[in-house]
């Protein structure tokens, strides 16, 4: 079982000046990579070789984290498309203010989905009142579990360019900028959409004002019970300029407030997080955390086990994360050395045995 | 700078029998500890000994992660007092079916906060109107940012007596069913706010259909318009009852909706995270791999090392987190060992130039 083949020095051990198992006399400063190339998630190509066949492939499980423009004007039309022709079939059925059948279809499918409801167009019998039912919970799941990760993409997006104008007479590299985007991720996505929210509440107001005709403060009020979804029915489009400029305006800005709100937990989240991860690093490590962290048990932290003991302490992973690379850990160490070397790996996955 | 205490034998060093490290003899099987006490930040006590006088205490930044009951009803006794009285006071520049004066402003401030919006009662002044929109915003920044998470704090508590129930002819012990619980967390979630919506959906038709005497199809479609805050108007409480069953009913099940959202969306995340776990945990670990997992550059992969490199490539912790704690890391080993030992400890934490 053991192996002989390792080639480069062994120094994973301590090497104090005084202790015993001084090694090759390396007694240099030791300082960690921090640049290395991380195994990042994104980083793997979806073509790779994957020898576990039970296991989907990359790109099956991770094609719609953030769906693609496909994915999302797919889902979208269809719903669009279906609910239109639906609400067209059966238009002598539904009450109200009327312009254009198929227009009005359009907007009473958005209005529905985006759960707006004004009510100046509704349902008037029993097999349109289902009908709506049935649309609102798919608008629902759709604006919830669908676009609203798309609108998530585009602000990523464009949260690159608000940090990069932000820097621009600080001449700062590409590589500083995208850690100051993920270090704080979420307070330049809420500047973003701060932006997006305050040229949509500005653009619904004067086209109320200007096309619709209403007053100041009715364009206003319009405006943000129509983005909060409360749609008191009171105030509505009624034109069919309006109606049209309200299909598009209506999705784009009820999805930006909930994203908003969204982004607000998340900066709360990011800043308790930062809080913590500060409280960790600088708490005094007492011997009962250096007995706790020693995961082999040697008697000595190394930096990893150091690692991994403040990044339990930050709650960013659990000993159940930890305990299910460790069974992996121990299936590859063949040899039992309480190391992984090149010719461990050779034995572990050439064995018959491998799972 | 060098210290000469580190008492335990330190076997941090490969092990193998044929290498010219072989210390102790200490060739035995090595099995890391899968049941170590984990530092998990719920652990840390609130009024532990904080070196940092910069950061904040525990309780002040834990404080409202699962906000207190205390906490939800003070900001919402608020949010309705307010609300309430200002609604009230203006009564007569509110139009539409009115029943009981305090009432109607309860029931307006519920319909408006929860974005329902049935227009059964609409603001007809400027001053309300604007009124409204102060309501409609703080409102919806009440619940999204307040109410579900004490919402979900809740669903966790009833999530344990589902997964106790299933298991009631088992036999299972307390620790495998929080076992089962951290593993399947939001699979139980999801069924637990399924069961509270079905209850929801019932209570609430069988009332409309009984107080407020609507036939079937329009109470169902009044409960569904009204969970989903679709809120056309043309069904809404009309009686004195019905008001007050829908001061508490409306803002129950909104919420609850809204959270079998998030659940479903979070189940998502968590199966794919399952499989990522699972794929990465299976794949064949090349030479490259082990080449970029070996943090200290010793030429083998600790057991520890190969814990980080696996949960970076599951995405569970940045290459950043990492090189956070490193940088701590390397500060507290004064005698460049690699290594901490207890004399690494007591000296850094005792020198001055301390941070």
């Amino acid at each position: 079982m053991a192996a002989h083949d390792t080639e480069r020095p062994l120094l994973s051990g301590p090497l104090e000046p005084g202790s015993r198992t001084k090694q090759n006399g390396s007694n240099k400063k030791r300082r960690y990579r921090r640049s290395k190339s991380a195994p990042l998630a994104e980083a793997v190509p979806s073509g790779a070789d994957f020898p576990c066949s039970r296991v989907q492939r990359w790109d099956t499980i991770f094609g719609t984290i953030h769906p693609s423009f496909k994915t999302v004007a797919i889902y979208l039309s269809l719903y669009l498309g279906i609910g239109t022709i639906s609400f067209y079939l059966v238009k002598n059925q539904i009450e109200g203010q009327k312009t254009n059948g198929v227009l009005d279809a359009v907007y009473f499918c958005v209005v529905t989905m985006t759960t707006v409801g004004y009510g100046d167009l509704v349902p008037g019998t029993v097999l349109t009142k289902l009908l709506a039912c049935a649309f609102v919970f798919s608008g629902m799941a759709l604006v919830g579990l669908i676009l609203i990760k798309a609108a998530d993409y585009l602000v990523e997006k464009q949260e690159i360019l608000l940090v990069k104008a932000i820097h621009l007479h600080e001449k700062l590299g590409p590589s500083e900028i995208l850690k100051d985007i993920e270090i704080h991720r979420a307070k330049y996505k809420c500047i973003t959409i701060m932006f997006l929210l305050a040229v949509l509440i500005v653009s619904g107001t004067v086209f109320l004002y200007v096309v619709e005709k209403r007053d100041f403060v009715d364009a206003f009020y319009c405006v943000c019970s129509t983005i909060t979804t409360l749609g008191y029915g009171d105030q509505s489009f009624s034109t069919i300029s309006g109606r049209v400029f309200a299909v598009f305006w209506i999705i784009t800005s009820t999805i930006c407030l909930a994203q908003f709100f969204f982004y607000v937990a998340e900066l709360n989240t990011e800043n308790r997080q930062r809080a913590l991860t500060k409280w960790v690093l600088c708490r005094r490590m007492t011997n009962v955390d250096l007995e706790a962290a020693d995961l082999d048990e040697d008697g000595v932290v190394s930096a990893a086990e150091f690692v991994i003991y403040k990044l339990k302490e930050m709650g960013k992973i659990t000993q159940e994360d930890v305990s299910l690379v460790l069974k992996e850990f121990d299936d590859l160490d063949v040899d039992q050395s309480g190391t992984l070397s090149v010719s461990d790996l050779t034995l572990a996955q050439s064995s018959p045995d491998e799972n």
